[in-house]
Formats: structure tokens, C-alpha cells, sequence
């Protein structure tokens, strides 16, 4: 039988190579899946293996139910957050977790990133949620399984889109973004990692700093998102 | 017909690729225009293309009244504010727009950076001025000519000189800087952004550091500029 | 003969050679050994010595007694704090010190490194201790000796575990790490780096930033560490 | 006639090269210079070339009244700081001034760098020192002969040997440093901006952290220098 799904395995492995080459993660760090919504099957990294030895044939497929369905690798040890947050945002192709410093920082100090400028809202209007703290009874039961409930509550509480907010800060630990492929979703790491920064450094000079205003953040936004988009090709 | 403006493209195009060498944005962020004064053409970065991609051929060339010229792609969304200042700033030959860290950081916090030093004294004898928030009704009508606007606002309310004065915050967005030529507007982009570093870590150390002394001030901005400067070959 | 040790200064040159890959230290700083339990030998770096210029056979061969069982080149000054914790830490199999500058930092103002986030617990339970400042005797006498000292003193005060806890701060100097070979003690050197850096920001953003709680400490711990562990391959 | 300066302009033009290697400038900024005590004879960076266009050839030589010796180019416009640092420091063999952010920005903020810690202590043993402000009457007189002055009466001030102290900041400017030839007048630039960083990043995770004791200071000192030193080969 031919390789049905190297497509999406090829797709994973370079999303996830990304994260050294951003500098979004040290080691072994973080990982990065690739979903075929059809087939229901989910690409992920392998568990605790090196960015640098990383090969296309080494991702594993799991379905939505977490079983394995291809790959002779253990996969990434939170694939259970990865397929909860498929199943539930349902127009998503790809998920990014890593440890970059700035946006880790952020989900330790349990504060939502604030959308101080057009950087930000070049891509959401929101702040960048974080989620609770997971209780103990949470994380002594199924806690990866958990960890993408703690997403979906906070995206539930406030209200908001995973296609308008394609990012979140995991309190205490760390972020997880999104996107319509894996490609995406990486980007969307990346960016936030710039953006954690910048609203640090901005409160480092002005801790009154003020979010920026409704209409500027909307005129960014919508310049990028939606049927009156004009930038770009 | 022969490719008449070659030159403004590739001095345009080469002026893009330092952002990225120079670390002044991350992924399609920023862009550099250059001007041909006698033609009152304008080569520009087309709007959302990544810089590993970009070709002198990429160059989108508009007239001062935002026509499009020349070049099948559409260009940067930030163009009427390049242009805009074109028809006001009458001697510069070249607008930078990048999103570098520090400098955004002190646009967002929207506080002009103060001259603490010879590095900055170096290059202006003024701070770093910041534009004042834009109205709403500014933001949903022309917001790229506005924007331009702002920032002749604030020349014009300091009483500064483009001449002298090469470098803008636009409040909650980002740096603009120009110069001479495409190539110019760059290095003071890099310039500003390793001065809106210094000036951060220095009232970090003492939030209460004072400005240069006016006689020092002059004594480096006039050892590299006028007259009497005896600073290069 | 052959060269008995071969393997053991290979391993240890290859380990001070991440040093400056990992940006853990400049110049000459930092230095990583590297020991055979059953011969009783320590492979170290020898005193002073450029990276770019250190090869395997530069490596000095030391018993735990210090005396220089093979080897041109004088071992690295700190050969005697690395010599103590053999003795007394005795399943380590490798020990690094360099003068990363989060990690220094956090030394010079005397304080833990909190355990802020999973990052942190993935590797470690309790923050990263420091050691307490040396006295003036401790100091004008053997110096080295005593700084070993004062890392056992600090375990043992706080009932640490040299398996549990590969980390520590010596007061107004810098870091030491370790593990079950010279590789693994270079890596959590440059994890120690990252951990001090993320802990630095977490509290510049929220000074109040309390500790992980403990269950989710434990949680993130034992998924890498013990008989339930789940990470890795 | 023979090249005579060949050694002296190679040996000048290297050191230059390292700033940008080392990252302690941008663009053109900063300058190194030898001399050749026995000829009185100086080379120095020409003023305002870029770094990657620096060759042996571009160095200028002037003797230490300012004459140009032997060169087409003219010498950078911190000449006479260098050459009065030769006359009054008579056992340094080579200076380097750079615009390093950390060294700037403790300059602008005019504080010395507290030594607080053993990186600091194997370099010096007091704080790095920061000149007076220059009064209007020197900045409009000679100017550069007149920054070298600052930096001779803090030495006089605080009763310093440039033999000990190898680096002062200079108030509102930025670092020299010196050593016996020009190679470790740029290694001591590089070490300054650690040490700066490091004293930074203290110094924000606690304010009140205190100067290393003496007797350490003095112990990491004389490994490293003078007849009792037993640091390196």
C-alpha cells in the first residue's frame, strides 16, 4: 500500500522543525501536529525526541480517540490536549505548544497578554486569554485530557472564536496556538512570542500603558481578516 | 522600452532585505520605499510578501497620488503614508516602516525616547518624538493617508526639521524613519531600535537619569553633521 | 598502551564544547568534567583554554584526591569543588559550571530560582537552591575545596537529592549542574539558563507570582522522572 | 622602504574586526587602536568605515601628538582619547572604545557597575568606574583630548592603577577599556558588557543586593593575577 498519509506527516515534521529554527523552544521541547479532517487522523511529534533528528516517518498518526494508528514512536506525551482541541474547534488544521520564553512568562505570571498596539491587533482584538489553574483533582486524573478542557473553558468564558483567537496561555505552563494548518499554527507561535514581548517591554516603560483603542484595534484587524481585507496578495 | 526604473527597484528591493539581516521584523512585517524625485515615482514593498521571496521585479512602483505605475502585485498597505510624507518631507529619498522590538515597545507605552546619550546625540539633538493617538473618525477614514498625517502633526507642533529629525513613533503602532535614500532610511531604523534599547535599559538602571546636556548634545550631533562636522571620510 | 581513558576525554571535551554552543559562558569561562566510577578517574578541562582551541587529548586526567594521573596542561581551578561532589554526590557520572548570565544573576542577588512553571518542574520539584556566603577562613583557605562544601551543606540542610535536584546556585558566583554523565550535565546547565530567564520575566510581569502548586509540580515530575514516567521513547 | 607598522596595523585592524564579531557595536560605531611604545607610533580605525570593509592598509598612524604618520584616510575622531590614555597609562599596549548596550546604558545612567559577583572579581576588584560630567567650557574646547582627561581624574579621584582597572564608562557616552595589546583591550570590552548585564539583571531581581565581600573579591582576583595566580597555563 503507498504512503497515504505522507502528506501529512511530511506537513507535521516541517511545522514542527520550525519551532529550533523561531527559536520558539530548547531540546526537546514543545511539538507541533497536522490534522486530516476527512480521515480523522492526526499527525503528531514523537515524544522527547530532538528536533534535530526529527524525520518525516518518525511522526505519528493517532486518531481522534487517541489511539495509535500508524507509527511505531510513542507520541508527544500532550496529544490528548491536541486531539480534544480538534474535536472542539472544528475548523483548525494544525496545533502548535511550545516554551518560548516571553509567552511561558506570561502563562507563569497568570496574566492575559494586553492588546497595547497594532502588532497584536494585526492578529487578534482580544487580550491573549489565559486559562485557570487546573484543580488538583484535574491534574491527578486524566491531565493532558484536561489541560485542553482548561482551553475550552476560557474560550467558552469570555466568548470567544478559535478561528478570531488563534492563541492561549496555559496558566503556569505555557502556550498553545493554532491555525488552518500546521504551517499556520507555528506562525501563530511565533507571533505570539514577539507580541508577549513587546507588551512586556511596553509595561517595563509605562506599566499605565492603556489597551489600545476599540477603532484602532478593529482597523488593524479587519485590514488582514475578513471580506474587506486589503492586505497582502 | 527599456526598464527605466531598474535602479529604484533594486535599491528599493535591497533596502527590504536588510529589515530581515538587520532583525528589524519578524515574517511579512515592515516594508522601505525609495523615491525617484524627477519622475515622482515611488518603488515600494508589495503588501504581505515574505522577504526570503522578494525580487527587485516584487517592487511596486505608484505615483505620489497612490496610482499604481508600474508592477502586478498590490502594494504595501502602508503606502499613503510613505507618500504623504513624500509630498511634505521634500528632501528625503527614502521611508523605512518596521516593527522592531524596543521601538514598538516605547510607540505602544507612547512616550517620545529621551536623549540620554552620545549614541543618540550621535544621530538627533531632540528625543525621539511620538505621535498623539489618532480620533476614531481618523481611523475609519483614510487611516494610511492619517497616519501620515500624524506624524507631520507632530513635526509641525515640535517644530522639527525631517531633515534633522529622521525618525517618528507612530502612537501604539511603530518606528518611521527616512533618509537620503532607501539604504539610509534602514540604517536609521537599526539606529532607533539600538537607541530605544539604550534608553530602556538606562531608566531601568535610574529611572531618574536626565537628558544630555544641550552642549554635549551639539557636540556630537555637529562633530557628524553641517558645516563643521569632522566625524567619517 | 593504549589510551585507556580515550572515551572519557572525549566525552568530556565534547561536553565543554557545548559550553560555548549553548552561549553558556564567553571566552574561557565555565567547565565541564567528566568521571569513571570504576577507575576512579575525572576528565576536566584544562585551566584558561579557548574552546575554539580544546581537543581530547587537552583534557587532564585527575583522581579524587586531585593528583594528575594524566596530562600536560594544568586541570581547570575549580578541579577540587568538582573532585567533592564526586565523592559525595556518587551516582553522578558528569558535572558542569559555567557563567551563564541568568543563572549568575540570579546568584549574585543571593536568591532561589522559584519554581514558577511546568518548564521548571519538568525537571526539577523544589526551586533551585543557593548556596549560603562563604566565610572569610572558608575562603582565604582551600577555597574550591570549600565551595563544594558549601553545595553539600545546602542539600543537606534542605534534604535535597543529588538525582532529584541536579542544580544549584553558589552564592555570589554562579551555577553548578551535573547529571549521570557530562552530556546531561551540560543540558541541564543550558535548562538552568532558560528556567532563570523565564523565572526573571515571570516576576518582572507579576511580582507576586506565587509557585506552582504542588500537585501540578509533581504532576509535570513524575510524567518524566521515575517508574510512571511517560515522556520520551 | 619595508611596511614597517605591517605588524602594528594588522595587529589593530584584527581587533577591530572582533567588535562587530563580539557584537559591541552596530555599523561603524566604536574604535581600537595599538601602539608601538618604542616607536611612539599609533594605529587606529579610520573614522566612520564600516567593519566589513576594514583592512590592515586603512588603519591610520599617528604619533601621540595627534600627527598622522603614515595613511591616506582620516583617523577616527576619538583619537586624541586614545592618545592620551597612552601618555598618562604608560604600560597599556592597546585601547578599544565600543557603544556596547549594557556598558551604554550603565554610562547613561551614570553608575558605576557595583561588582557583585565572582565574573566581575576575576577582572577587578572595585566597580567599574564612571567619569564626571564634562562641564560646557571642555565639551566646546578639545573635546576628545578632553574625555581622556575625564577618565584620568577618576582614576586619580578613586586612586586606581590602569593596570588593575582595564575599563571606565564615560558619563553620558560609553565604555573604553585598554590591556597590554589591543586584542585584550577588546577582550576586556566584552567582558565589560557581561559584567554590565549580569550587574542589570541583579540588580532588577534585587534591588538591595549588596558588593561582594572583600575577601572573595581578593580571592578571585589574585587566581587569576599577580605572582600568586594560578589560573591558566
Amino acid at each position: 500500500m503507498a504512503d497515504r498519509y505522507k502528506y501529512l506527516k511530511e506537513a507535521a515534521c516541517e511545522a514542527n522543525l520550525e519551532i529550533p529554527r523561531q527559536n520558539l523552544a530548547i531540546y526537546t521541547f514543545g511539538n507541533v501536529s497536522a490534522i486530516d479532517r476527512a480521515a480523522g487522523v492526526v499527525a503528531i511529534k514523537p515524544s522527547g525526541v530532538p528536533y534535530s533528528e526529527l524525520r518525516p516517518a518518525d511522526m505519528v498518526l493517532v486518531d481522534l480517540d487517541n489511539r495509535v494508528v500508524e507509527g511505531t514512536k510513542r507520541p508527544s506525551s500532550d496529544t490528548k490536549t491536541h486531539t480534544l482541541l480538534y474535536r472542539h474547534f472544528d475548523t483548525i488544521g494544525g496545533i502548535c505548544h511550545t516554551h518560548s520564553t516571553y509567552a511561558v512568562a506570561w502563562a507563569q505570571a497568570m496574566r492575559p497578554i494586553p492588546n497595547l498596539g497594532t502588532t497584536h491587533a494585526d492578529h487578534l482584538v482580544t487580550a491573549v486569554p489565559v486559562t485557570e489553574v487546573m484543580s488538583d483533582e484535574m491534574i491527578r486524573g486524566d491531565y493532558e485530557h484536561e489541560t485542553g478542557n482548561q482551553i475550552l473553558d476560557v474560550f467558552r468564558r469570555e466568548k470567544l472564536s478559535p478561528e478570531e483567537v488563534e492563541m492561549v496561555l496555559v496558566a503556569g505552563h505555557g502556550p498553545f496556538t493554532w491555525g488552518k494548518d500546521a504551517a499556520k499554527a507555528v506562525y501563530n507561535a511565533a507571533v505570539l512570542e514577539e507580541l508577549a514581548r513587546m507588551a512586556y517591554l511596553t509595561l517595563q516603560i509605562n506599566p499605565l500603558t492603556p489597551p489600545l483603542k476599540p477603532a484602532l484595534i478593529d482597523k488593524h484587524y479587519f485590514r488582514k481578516h475578513g471580506v474587506s481585507a486589503y492586505y497582502g496578495q
